[in-house]
């Protein structure tokens, strides 16, 4: 009810909506209003009260709220259910036990701040509070697990596309699934998956994005190496805008997945990789070598040509050399 | 202690061991040997108390009591670390649990009895109390998703060289996991794994074997398909003695995996394999077609002679043509 009143109020902005309105627009009593408008204040929306005129929403807090992901919500799958939190371990790990627990598909988890937010392979990842996106959506695809992988792709290429349309930058995948802008993070992805030998039980996409962090914040070591949306735009990012992109896309993307396979999904992500073409240092478990990446293959590895041979890439790290920067 | 204990009072099977003795071979105060009797009799055991010739172990309780279980462990990171429940919903829950929060590679859960015992893709598994050995165990493998499946193949081959080894029946192992004797089941295998895309975070691998169940205890619809291993070897079976095996075969079929790699691992599968040189059914999610069996290849999926063509089969059910078997 809540977030329909926000979208009352949104859809009047600028104008007042009297209690009167909103009690027989959305069919509930005035004391009710009343107390709706109370809870939205005590969220942090300020919201001016008329006697006679009404409600008019001045400022919506800064916050990744349900409420406020809600009204502007354009998927019907991702997001349905959504939990917030101020801060969190990690948005996985939160996810995970919902997954476990058998929460629906499209559950989303989004925190302010994570407090040991997570990269791939158990490395940390800076997540201030207020300043970015840490959500972690679960999917329970149709998929096998050998398909799993292309999920990591998916999301890659749903995210970017929503940065490219919110943001107006031309931003690029690096293989598997980091989103850069000018050589410089924006974007890390983990992807985890439960499954049996045959099926999946559930994945879990982690998403982290850099979205309103100021280049002085970050710590030193990751100076010369990320950035953020803001930064690259010159201007303060809506971190509810940018997500709702993110979860539309990506329900389009997972959609056309389940419906058509990931054929055309991956060559958005050939389109839109900056990996391909490049000189790269592949450095896996148990090898290190150089080459030139060509292409990804239908399963989602990375195909790098050394020499005369062609190695396939599914794990590990891939750093595309300095000087073809 | 209380392992070490009914250790050295099975050592001296048969005859007495003086408290004394006990006391000063363990290094323990006469109190705490008197304290570890009774609770050895609490859990079941029945040991004899002479004033003056001390303890003898008359007979150890039906059940696969920790304590128990390490006295006759025959492996070193499997069963490490047991934890034993009377019953439980599902051993691989309850192992999914511990795995989550970070337990030590080579836990093992087991139980009495399983209240939602499960099998492959959800269904059911029949596991009444005292009567069988619900287990799971937890991996820490330092290999790739993709890899995951050939552990399903590896733990088959395990528990069937257990089988062997205690009962002396000549079982064998229908793809990708059940073990079946005269073409009926004796054990069935779930394995699950949490992973990220280029790295496993855990593997549980649950195992559920028919010990000692007598063929009029099976519900009236698995009577046909279900057998156990005493009804087969005419006799009862020490469920102990059986569990060890595994942990042991287990172990060293691991070992050699990490090692060597598969190779040797599938070839054992392939001798022992009930279900290559079949007529088969295969049922899938979008397709259904009979064959021949003909081999695993190098990933464990089954390969099924249809006309002039070899399908590769990852998931799904096969079964054997009744006329074939």
């Amino acid at each position: 009810m809540r977030a329909r009143i926000l979208e009352l109020l949104r859809r009047h902005s600028g104008n007042y909506v009297s209690g009167e309105e909103i009690s027989q627009g959305l069919g509930v009593s005035r004391t009710a209003v009343w107390k709706h408008m109370r809870e939205l204040k005590h969220s942090g929306y300020i919201i001016e009260a008329h006697p006679r005129r009404g409600y008019t929403l001045i400022q919506a807090p800064d916050a990744l709220l349900p409420d406020e992901i809600r009204t502007r919500l354009n998927s019907s799958i991702l997001g349905r259910e959504i939990r917030y939190f101020d801060s969190l371990e990690s948005t996985n790990n939160e996810a995970k036990k919902f997954a476990a627990e058998g929460c629906p598909e499209g559950l989303l988890v989004v925190t302010e701040c994570q407090n040991s937010g997570r990269g791939r392979l158990s490395r940390g990842w800076f997540s201030p509070a207020g300043k970015g996106i840490w959500m972690s959506v679960v999917l329970r695809p149709p998929f096998s697990p050998q398909e799993a992988p292309k999920c990591t792709l998916m999301a890659a290429v749903a995210v970017n596309n929503a940065i490219r349309e919110i943001a107006q930058i031309n931003s690029g995948i690096k293989w598997p699934n980091d989103i850069l802008y000018n050589g410089r993070k924006l974007v890390g992805i983990l992807t985890e998956m439960s499954a049996e030998m045959d099926a999946i039980n559930y994945v879990v996409i982690g998403i982290g994005i850099n979205v309103n962090i100021d280049v002085s914040e970050f710590p030193e070591e990751l100076s010369a190496i990320a950035t953020s949306v803001s930064a690259e735009v010159g201007s303060k990012i809506d971190r509810v805008g940018l997500l709702s992109a993110i979860l539309k896309h990506l329900e389009k993307s997972y959609t056309e997945a389940i419906q058509n396979g990931f054929g055309r999904l991956l060559d958005e992500w050939r389109a839109q990789s900056i990996t391909l073409g490049q000189e790269v240092d592949v450095i896996g478990s148990n090898r290190k070598f150089s080459g030139t990446a060509v292409n990804i293959d239908d399963d989602g590895a990375l195909l790098v040509k050394k020499g005369d041979t062609l190695e396939r890439v599914l794990a590990g790290d891939v750093s595309i050399r300095p000087s073809a920067k």
